[in-house]
């Protein structure tokens, strides 16, 4: 006899800072979500037991734990094939982490797992401006980079889990140190975080020319603040925002070498900046590209809200979870 | 009533310089084959003619026209789903070129095209050392650099049959000319004709150095003159070795980043050279790879013969021609 499909699942986004999580129906509606802090959380056990409080508290309010299917979890350096999440370097555990089996375990309930990006990548093609769609390649600007590929409508996980990783391309041989270990990888420079660099360094550069961001102490810099100097007319918080979308363009020609999608999904932060982004980003890409792939790839805002477009591509992995 | 499958298909490569055909049976055994000169027929029209006579005849010869079950192409910039090679920098024939329905219009029978390296991608999988494998990279080290992706055990198309163009992939920015437009793509570094290149530059910089090469005229030298050298013991050929294999190594270590795969097969002239490209190309790509991927992925060389690969894979596509 064939199990009847319960009606809801849940959803887990962990980042660095917070873990959010979410009840969702076969829609794709969110009933209900909440969140805990992260980094409040060195212990592990502590972690987990502060999770599954939370959602054993949200799903009793809801529906019942009796009519959850599974929990997908989104997570940095999550390994699909073993549940485990694996030497995160944003995360406060160290080493090999079996989070599927502890919150099985402690929840009596199916988990799944795959990376941040990749739930996100998952969310988007059954939600978001993604839907119909079998090869496209999601790009999360967040504080990192993160990346989810869909080829042949189905998400390219890699022999060992970990596929997707387009944040730590390397861009720039020798270029800024990244957490990784590398150099030169592209989330330097395209992250939020990264951005903030690129306006230190600016800023230094450019010495004798005024901004608007020299009001603010160089340290304290955010993308955010480039992005309103910007939008202001400032001209190195612009030049800014050119360099970004150049650099990022530029990588994005090369990932469409790889797998021909027929969209880039941006997603996070950073895509909120419009035209600011977008008009340097699309010059840069369609330069570095073979004629064979030029003016036919569209480069996509995510229409999603941020956290739900986490708890939604996470929970996506619950319906299949076991 | 389902139609029974014929025996054997053919398949065709169709290089820059020559086109080979094969008639192939169910074991993946090359049972008769031939080839023309693709440079000597200018005119479209009369190249398809004399390919299809020289087909017709291999098969007369062979087992008959009514024993085959399709025709399998692998050619530059041809296009799995309309069937047509559209733009080929290397090929006589400019536009877009309606192969597929050509071919099958004149013989009778049901003809697929895909890219040579997608070609040879799937000849790997079905008879060579990526038998098994659900996750690899082919890459082709030829007169250009080549590629097809494997990605849960299938062949990555994209969106519109043109992706796996990692030989075009931008390794040095304002780099090397390459006949696509671009500057700096891995092809210019990488493929035998970029090895040459790379000893040009060599022998220029390294004016008062002595080497083998140095007995052959700067616009003659080979990718095969230099391996010569290498083996000679050259230490400028040796350097370029190490150049071309640090070069490729850091590429292909991006290249995991995206799909993370169990193995990266190289084939092709440039894959004979053994250790001499192999150790600098490893040590530059496990440099450049993150911890979770390091140590992790297997760089084979491919165990069919040049020909025979090519082939088998185009003529695996025949057995699902429509």
């Amino acid at each position: 006899m064939k199990n009847e499909m319960k009606p809801n699942v849940v959803g887990i986004d962990i980042g660095g800072t917070n873990t959010v999580f979410g009840i969702v129906d076969q829609k794709g509606t969110v009933l209900a979500s909440n969140s805990i802090k992260t980094q409040a959380y060195q212990e592990l056990d502590n972690y987990m037991n502060a999770l599954c409080d939370g959602i054993a508290k949200l799903v009793a309010d809801t529906c019942g734990m009796d009519k959850i299917q599974g929990i997908g979890v989104g997570a940095p350096n999550a390994n699909f094939y073993t549940g485990n999440i694996e030497h995160a370097p944003n995360l406060p555990w160290k080493g090999i982490v079996p989070f599927a089996k502890m919150m099985s375990e402690k929840l009596g309930v199916p988990v799944a797992l795959t990376n941040d990006a990749n739930a996100a990548a998952i969310g988007e093609m059954k939600y978001g401006v993604a839907q119909g769609m079998k090869d496209f390649i999601m790009i999360t600007l967040g504080t990192g980079v993160g990346s989810g590929v869909i080829a042949n409508g189905q998400l390219i996980y890699g022999h060992d889990g970990f596929a997707g990783e387009l944040g730590h391309v390397i861009v720039e041989r020798n270029g800024r140190p990244c957490g990784c270990g590398n150099k030169g990888c592209l989330e330097t420079y395209t992250s939020a975080t990264g951005v903030a660099r690129t306006a230190r360094e600016f800023l230094e550069k450019r010495a004798n020319e005024d901004s608007l961001l020299r009001k603010i102490p160089a340290d304290q810099i955010t993308s955010k603040d480039v992005f309103d100097a910007a939008k202001a007319g400032d001209a190195i918080a612009k030049d800014i925002f050119a360099f970004t979308g150049e650099v990022l363009g530029a990588a994005l020609a090369d990932f469409i070498k790889f797998s021909s999608p027929e969209a880039i999904v941006l997603f996070g932060g950073l895509a909120k900046s419009g035209d600011l982004l977008l008009v340097p980003l699309k010059k840069a890409m369609e330069d570095n590209l073979m004629p064979i792939f030029k003016n036919k790839v569209k480069v996509l805002f995510s229409g999603m809200k941020d956290a739900d477009a986490a708890v939604l591509g996470a929970s996506a992995l619950g319906w299949d979870a076991k």
